[in-house]
């Protein structure tokens, strides 16, 4: 039996261009004479719709989409994942399903069991598991078919109480299929491979997992789809960041054709202590990943052009040479925007950076604005001394006039903001803090000088002197980042163990931190809740993002 | 048996406060002799937590507040609401629980079954379900305890596969309590009534409801505690939108003592189609609301000031004097920012309401700052006509001056939206959609006439000329919303049915509205998430807002 996977990357409620990929692969398999395609998980409409969900209208089109793709189905089976309506009257509306199509017909149904909801995910929100279980037949083979999560629950991980393939196995199937939409993060590639291997260990049948890719706002799904043979070795291993068929012809014996082992048994390779912040931990894979959120957030919205401001500081840059991959040099448009803080090299230093990308840039100046600006508040200011509120002014001058451009060109603004930035508040909402989507949101500071020496690993893109020198929001004389903030070496390890690894005060300077730094730090992250609240949406990298996957109250008072 | 509900305003987090106030209310529950307290759910760190769940401490913090108040109930029975830990290594890590103390001791606990996991509600994130169930013997009786959602599935839900009460009921229980944390919108008050009362005609045992109050950032909370007899008669009913306390004397007979009936057995008087909207249902119920939503997030967050763009329109009139209402009107800053394009009309209007209201007010006008943005962007503008890009630019300057003032001073800026453009996209990003709490993006804007409607009902606070002109933001000569808009009574009606009843277009042309007009309203709605995913929060009044209780995917391409 001859199965190819798809690992496709799909636009959320897009039912044209879903079906029209999907119909395109089933056409491909059938020129190559596979017998049974698998797609992942929810791909008829994208994951994850989200409320989306509750419009009729919505699961209509996915019954639509379902019955076009099945009249493609003469002589080849397609297992296929999309949202199914519960008929029972209890429970919620909708299943999490995967279908079996054959010969135009649905063949059978299965449901999803172990709804994720925590960090990213509300799968409970719209779906009823299931509570009942049976294998597929086709082919004269018996399938065990699961949708993502259904396989993470082997025993050790306490979420959940049922295990859906020790129901499955009673029925000796043949092979495992899990049907998937897994996102990344840094962490995620080893870790999703031992749980599939343990699987196989487990249950001692070949295990084939068809992971979906691309990024949808900000949740990046990776690819890297799996196949196992029944002794856990890896035999296929999808690509990542892109679209990928595999093939594999499983015998009736059980095994799979004359395949080279991908790799050993021992899958992870990397030796990675989650307790200790590690800067340089797989900076290549999360620049993958960034310039891969950036494309498709460009594609699936349908914008082509970017601005962002130029700075001459490292995190302006890191965005610049990132969105020049992404969308192409010509495509991002510099705006420098100096004020009359700005030292020289700030200036020559984004020049130097976009001459070496050849992106477009332009250079205006801010301080006839914010001029206007106090001229006019003059009245209302009198005589107080320059502080906060005049940074904000010329931060929100900026951020004015990038949309300015931006919205004249029809240009769509990247934030630049890091995630230390983003954690500590260390930004003006309406100035730095806009943008349509945050590249470096979830990148703490020493992560984004990762980044930068990995754009630079083939010789010099962003210039030396910004990664070397001290940075500065320069709005005001002299300003440095360390006049306000800890030294980001410290500030983002405590930044780590309290975002990632949910360690309170207590714990943190236990770790060895100074209790009053840890304590300031953690007081930063809690007040700022109300600007994450107001801020774009992040390209998610980390286990742990601002944004979806973490919901704090903003009115709390609960500093530790 | 004499009982007492505490119907009490927390601050979530604020363990503090929280404490102190619980055990005020055992300590004067004491003085009146009572044998049981009945608080509301998780009122001991108040609702909804969210995510600081996940801290180890933030738990601890509410074991070491249940150890404090359990030291001061000598003699007095209990019964409160508190997450606790999961002991078995399967399922979620907490529950969310009823304690029942006594005499320094937890007498006995038990854990919510129905997690209600849709609009704003994410309680499966968190907790595990119950599974058992029992009732508590407390004073000779038997009680069953439920929190919340348990008793809203009586068989006619969908929503869950099990009614908790069901198993409880076999054990005879004297009473039914529940503890409750049920967020108001302007259909809930009668919906909650019926439901209850529902409870009581199939299990034919009296009820008593606790319910909190208070505002928690954009979930409004408007307590109402209920007591039925036996026989579904409504025997006392809290104050809304303020804290209460009810006291019940139980007797051995199984009836509450010499009580008159609050009203007979029908409760609800509001004859309501919920399939037309009504613009003027609720008015006083929407007004108090938004009151104590203002208030609340004021205190809670401790702020003092506001500032608002007054701009002698009816949105940031109605915003003015709801916000007097609420701060007192020497803490509300108005300030007047009129463009070239604005009427004279404007800024009499506006000076004419705030002389009215009596709050201080400011006048900038904005042309000197825009024109020296129009000044810098010569270079790269160069002669393009002018657009909507021109538009935004005054906008910003006017959200650029308001945080400007608001940053200076410690003001905080009250955003004016309402919910059709909200819904429509019709507004500036980072300019008119600047705030740190939305007061009327959850009212249409028809509504929003009703609520001026309903502030002038004992004489005229907002001058009639504000009511009866076209709305317009003045941005461009002799602008009106209508160049841009339908006419707002269709628009309101039109998103009401697909926001709140979440009709597709299909269905909605189908109730008789102009088939291009349906279109183009929900693909505005649809186009329009991005600049939503930015906004503040809204205070939440209907029973579909927009924030945090309807989640799209912002890359999505669906548009009916």
């Amino acid at each position: 039996m001859k199965i190819i996977l798809a690992q496709q990357n799909y636009h959320i409620g897009n039912f044209e261009s879903n079906t029209q990929k999907i119909i395109a692969a089933i056409e491909e398999g059938k020129k190559q004479h596979a017998d049974l395609m698998v797609f992942s998980e929810l791909c008829i409409c994208g994951y994850p719709p989200l409320d989306l969900l509750d419009f009729t209208n919505f699961i209509e089109k996915c019954n639509e989409s379902i019955d076009m793709i099945r009249s493609h189905t003469q002589g080849i089976g397609v297992l296929i994942g999309t949202p199914s309506v519960n008929e029972k009257k209890e429970g919620k509306n909708l299943f999490n399903s995967a279908y079996l199509l054959y010969n135009n017909t649905i063949v059978d149904v299965v449901h999803k069991s172990l709804l994720p909801t925590y960090d990213v995910f509300d799968e409970y929100r719209y779906f009823e598991p299931a509570y009942a279980w049976h294998t597929m037949m086709f082919n004269g083979k018996k399938l065990a078919v699961t949708i993502c999560e259904d396989i993470w629950n082997l025993g050790d991980n306490p979420l959940y109480r049922i295990c859906p393939m020790d129901a499955l196995i009673k029925e000796q199937p043949d092979v495992m299929i899990n049907l998937s939409a897994s996102p990344f993060d840094y962490t995620r590639i080893e870790e999703r491979k031992a749980i599939i291997q343990a699987n196989v260990a487990k249950y001692k049948i070949p295990l084939i997992y068809c992971n979906t890719v691309g990024s949808q706002t900000e949740i990046i799904f990776d690819g890297g789809s799996l196949v196992f043979d029944k002794d856990a070795n890896l035999l296929k291993e999808g690509k990542y960041f892109e679209e990928d068929m595999l093939t594999v012809n499983f015998l009736d014996n059980g095994s799979f054709e004359e395949m080279s082992i991908a790799t050993s048994k021992e899958i992870s390779s990397v030796k990675w202590n989650p307790s200790v912040y590690d800067q340089h931990l797989h900076t290549d894979r999360i620049y993958d990943a960034i310039v891969l959120g950036v494309k498709d957030y460009f594609s699936k919205m349908g914008f082509k052009h970017a601005i962002l401001g130029s700075s001459g500081g490292i995190d302006s840059a890191v965005t610049l040479a990132i969105a020049c991959e992404a969308l192409g040099n010509e495509n991002v448009h510099a705006l420098l925007l100096p004020s009359q803080y700005s030292t020289g090299h700030s200036v020559d230093d984004a020049v130097a950076l976009s001459k070496k990308l050849g992106n477009p840039y332009d250079l205006i100046a801010i301080q006839p604005v914010f001029d206007a600006f106090m001229d006019q508040l003059k009245p209302i200011y009198k005589d107080l001394p320059f502080n906060l509120a005049e940074e904000n002014i010329q931060a929100r001058t900026r951020g004015n006039l990038l949309m300015a451009v931006a919205n004249k060109f029809g240009y769509i603004l990247l934030n630049t903001t890091n995630k230390s930035e983003c954690a500590t508040g260390y930004g003006t909402l309406y100035g730095d803090m806009a943008g349509g989507i945050s590249v470096l949101g979830d990148v703490y500071k020493m992560q984004v000088y990762a980044l930068a020496n990995h754009i630079n690993r083939n010789g010099e893109i962003i210039p030396q002197h910004i990664i070397d020198k001290a940075p500065s929001a320069e709005l005001r004389p002299n300003q440095k980042d360390s006049d306000s903030l800890p030294d980001y070496s410290l500030l983002d390890a405590i930044l780590y163990q309290y975002i990632e690894r949910h360690h309170g005060s207590k714990e943190i300077i236990a770790m060895g931190f100074e209790k009053e730094m840890v304590e300031r730090t953690l007081r930063l992250v809690n007040i700022s809740e109300y600007k994450r609240n107001q801020f774009c949406p992040i390209i998610r990298v980390s286990p742990k993002a601002f944004g979806v996957g973490r919901r704090v109250p903003i009115v709390a008072n609960y500093l530790s």
